[in-house]
């Protein structure tokens, strides 16, 4: 019988959605005629900008004929998409991006995960906590990790703890690590690091000869000035850092899959023989091997993203959503809760009211409001006595669901 | 620096297709003015079936508006794609397939190397030689193998030759195995399994509790009676295999990515603790974690392959390819040359003239007759001596092709 991978008998119950679900799911059986409004889950609920949506019946078009037909593209993406990302993401901000550095993909959740395939066995792996869960079971899948204890942390990662106490800004590791995964805007906590911050990091990168994983799928969501969109605006970023993007928070491609990954050719990493290696070429052989390519539809409704049109069209989604963000900041400010993020961020890190445990201030939310969140706890211990609140819906449901949740103050009154 | 995943040093220089484009880059920039004909990658060239045309621009115009808008979908793929694949791949042809033992995915190529994520080291791996490179490849990305010798084989994998001599059908190992990978039809060779040598692989695994990774991506193209079209017609396959399956080759998916991997719940795996474990959980969490889904646009697509009008054009669409595949068999024949495959195919496989390798008649075929083909020893030591030309392309392409090749043969009498 073949020889299963053990590490995934290290993984934790399940991923913290299905279990949000289930228990949406029986509330929903047994109060059939509760509205339940979903703010748990980052998707967005908004129809794609009229820019991509015309692109797209123009490249269905172009595959309904001999003559424009497209079969396999190039693994990393068309080159219309790659320059188009490079020239605006990038360039345009100063960034030393090329077009050969962008690799295009279906998503930033599986760029996240893939990227782990070309790093060894040996390296000392950082995350925040609270964090994004799949860099942390992608680790464990990898066998990066040793098991869970009690608090559900898994043995050889370093966590680094973001609260309130410390602003959500951790501390740069005392030890040396040699990849660290830091997302900005945040991932839950929808805070977001300044150019000091990110300096600091490069800089220990730099120093103790460590990988930055960068993701920055949140980055269209920064309102405020002198916030990096990217980590390649630090300078030396190049050397350090490899950034996730995607096209699905920008321009609410979350069912229409389109994001990418930046390695710039000048990443190290060591051979076992203590040779240097260019990350680059190990992404490019694993990424031509085991991907092929994104569907040329998508890689079309991407690229008009960048049109002036699809530009504005995207600014005025990500524009609604943000006002979202602020209902619910100033909303449930009002109500006496304490609230971070949502600023630079489609999230609100909401501190539960009286000390509640996260999953109770869920139950409290979704009996009493009929208001899905996402427990704190789920993204780590220290997102323990913490909710996410999500911008992702209509200006009728965040109304709605700020009414409910102020009733509950009322009646508690 | 991180330490890289030192496997990826053992890989050989480059896949083989960019080799390929690497020669005819270089004749073409020396011969401006030769008009090439492309028949080696396999790569589909006439356009989507109208089925899948129109239902794309539909769930385009879904995507358009708020009340039909899709964001993140079930990671495993729409129930109506699954339930479509169940039916009309699976049970009607009386396997014992259900709906959710389908995974649908971006591609057949994705899915073979990350298959590899659930299983551990210490497996003994099988391939047939010729293979197609991607399941070499991933296994040593994956840390499978060994160094590889001066033939290109590596150490630790098994190869079963499958040559003229043994009409392609390989042997059924004489040790045992962990894993076996099968592709029928076959590519490249063209060349497809009976019921009664499936049924042999099926009894083996069974014997030896091994696994069959089934690459089906070709079942379209089977024109004769009584070749199974899925591993699961065979009893107990269930019980023992995994099988590909991809809308490339069958409705000329190859630029709008869609395929399924069906993993059925009865298979097991082995625990580092000897117990065993159920390689459908294990997949789901792959798939969920490290992937999002494919595009509701291109789902929708797929799913009108099933559709009276989308099987009626995707019928059409392979008999058009395997037209083709008999003109090249009928014309290279006449020509005596020695050819396989090509019935149940969209590939033809070639013996060289004169005991000439795959790559020297690689390069006649380009020079003489500026014709593309695949060097037949690419796809592994026992592919040396042929080559593989494919039946994806125009009419006019083939028999322009054939009239060249027949030239060839003119000029040197």
């Amino acid at each position: 019988m073949p020889k299963i991978n053990d590490n995934y008998l290290k993984l934790k119950a399940g991923y913290l959605f299905p279990e949000i679900g289930r228990r949406v799911a029986a509330f929903a059986m047994e109060n059939p005629a509760a509205k339940i409004i979903r703010m748990g889950i980052g998707d967005v609920t908004e129809p794609l900008p009229a820019a991509c949506v015309e692109a797209m019946h123009k490249a269905v078009d172009d595959q309904a004929k001999r003559e424009t037909f497209k079969g396999y593209g190039p693994e990393q993406g068309y080159d219309f998409l790659r320059e188009a990302i490079a020239k605006n993401d990038f360039q345009s901000r100063g960034c030393d991006v090329a077009a050969d550095e962008v690799f295009v993909s279906d998503g930033s959740k599986c760029d996240c995960g893939n990227i782990l395939d070309i790093f060894g066995p040996g390296n000392t792996i950082a995350v925040t906590d609270p964090v994004y869960p799949v860099y942390v079971d992608t680790n464990v899948m990898h066998g990066h990790t040793r098991a869970a204890d009690e608090r559900g942390e898994y043995g050889g990662l370093i966590y680094l703890r973001a609260t309130a106490e410390n602003n959500f800004t951790p501390d740069i590791p005392k030890q040396k690590v040699d990849i660290i995964y830091l997302c900005y805007p945040n991932n839950p906590t929808g805070t977001v690091a300044s150019k000091a911050t990110l300096t600091k990091w490069v800089e220990y990168a730099k120093q103790h000869e460590a990988v930055i994983f960068f993701d920055a799928a949140y980055e269209a969501y920064i309102t405020e000035e002198n916030i990096p969109h990217s980590i390649y605006e630090i300078p030396g970023a190049r050397d350090v850092a490899i950034e996730f993007r995607s096209f699905s928070k920008t321009a609410g491609f979350t069912g229409t899959r389109c994001a990418f990954t930046v390695v710039p050719k000048s990443l190290k990493g060591r051979a076992g023989d203590g040779s240097q290696v260019d990350l680059y070429r190990l992404w490019m052989r694993r990424h031509t091997t085991k991907f092929n390519g994104v569907s040329y539809i998508v890689q079309r409704g991407a690229e008009a993203v960048y049109t002036p049109a699809g530009n504005e069209q995207t600014r005025k989604l990500v524009a609604g959503y943000l006002d979202n963000a602020k209902l619910i900041r100033e909303g449930l400010s009002k109500l006496g809760l304490k609230v971070f993020g949502g600023v630079n961020a489609p999230y609100v890190w909401v501190q539960t009211p009286g000390g509640a445990s996260s999953w109770n201030f869920f139950d409290t939310l979704l009996r009493d409001a009929n208001v899905v969140c996402t427990p704190g706890s789920g993204f780590g211990a220290a997102g323990e006595g913490y909710v996410r609140l999500s911008a992702f819906n209509s200006r009728a449901n965040v109304e709605e669901a700020l009414r409910r949740i102020g009733a509950i103050g009322q009646s508690a009154k």
